[in-house]
């Protein structure tokens, strides 16, 4: 099947909202924690994380002003610090639930059922349910032009992770985690490894290993 | 356990890699094909595509200068179009060795035995074995003051898709089409689904459709 750019342009909103969202493969699904000046809690769901580098550890997000998670945006660019937190197999309608449209007075942690968990010198809470999360320091924030979402960018400041986890040469095991991987809108995955790859090099073939 | 800001920056550089690219979640696995100006091919596997917008729809990716896939970005910027085709089961491995650092003279397509597709009016490579892929139009590209790397915005201009993972409300069925999912440099996914959840609603339960 063949779609061109304006048959793109010339689906329904919603349709397309789903269709596009479905293009760039799986994605990552995790919950950000944030707080206003006054400490009041947020936490919504995020299909958006993506690693930017290792060296200096950065991680971007996008969000988008205008959308339900418009508290979460306020909340980072008031405070600057924010956490990261991997939704996992045990919380994932939970997590869902925190994209409904709650008034701003209400903590998505209390609505939803998932607790707040706080680390000293972060002003932003972690969820204690979850099995691999980070506070983050914001160090850049910036509206794309072209669609007007924003690029936020943070730099890793606290890490919590089960050591169980850890696998050779610094590979933390998400599966074992029990992470989720999202598609589309409201897909939610769990992921079976097919295996770790060698380092790929011209005049050899890739082997599974570890 | 706990890992500070300072610990991650005393990692050796590998483990730090290996480490800080499993942060951010399960990440798209998709191959992106280029050409030069004389019409050389070029094929590269890429973790880093994601979305950017609907409407328009934009896709977003990033890359950095100095890595194996300089080809790819150099090409992309010459010409001004690429290619995402998603990684399924049955090209994973091959899609793997394509990050092998082949001289600039051959293409990933024959070393790794993948087949370049061509479409009218896009001066750029489909690999004919992903079952899910489109051409992009380059409209923006900047590099990130704080590690160098490159943002790169694209317009979808065209796009094949198995018409039978198309689902209710334009969703696309990844997991029908063997879509794999990555997670730190070098595992590979395949997926199951837990289900689609409803919209969310601040005083309904999500629910499992379709």
């Amino acid at each position: 099947m063949h779609v061109t750019h304006q048959d793109l342009l010339n689906l329904e909103d919603r349709y397309r909202a789903n269709f596009v969202n479905s293009l760039s493969g799986f994605k990552s699904a995790n919950l950000v924690g944030t707080a206003d000046d006054e400490g009041n809690t947020n936490l919504a769901i995020v299909s958006s994380v993506f690693h930017l580098g290792a060296n200096p550890p950065l991680i971007g997000m996008i969000s988008r002003p205008h959308s339900v998670a418009r508290d979460t945006l306020e909340n980072i660019q008031s405070v600057g610090e924010y956490t990261i937190n991997h939704v996992n197999n045990g919380i994932w309608k939970r997590a869902h639930q925190t994209s409904a449209r709650y008034p701003r007075e209400v903590s998505e942690f209390d609505a939803v059922g998932l607790t707040p968990q706080w680390q000293e010198g972060v002003r932003a809470p972690f969820v204690a349910e979850s099995r691999l999360k980070y506070s983050l320091a914001l160090i850049s924030s910036q509206t794309i032009d072209l669609n007007g979402v924003v690029l936020l960018i943070g730099e890793i400041t606290h890490l919590h992770v089960e050591r169980e986890a850890i696998a050779e040469g610094g590979y933390i095991d998400i599966e074992s985690l029990g992470s989720i991987a999202v598609s589309g809108l409201d897909n939610y995955h769990v992921t079976d490894s097919l295996g770790r790859l060698t380092y790929a090099k011209p005049h050899t073939k890739p082997e599974i290993f570890g």
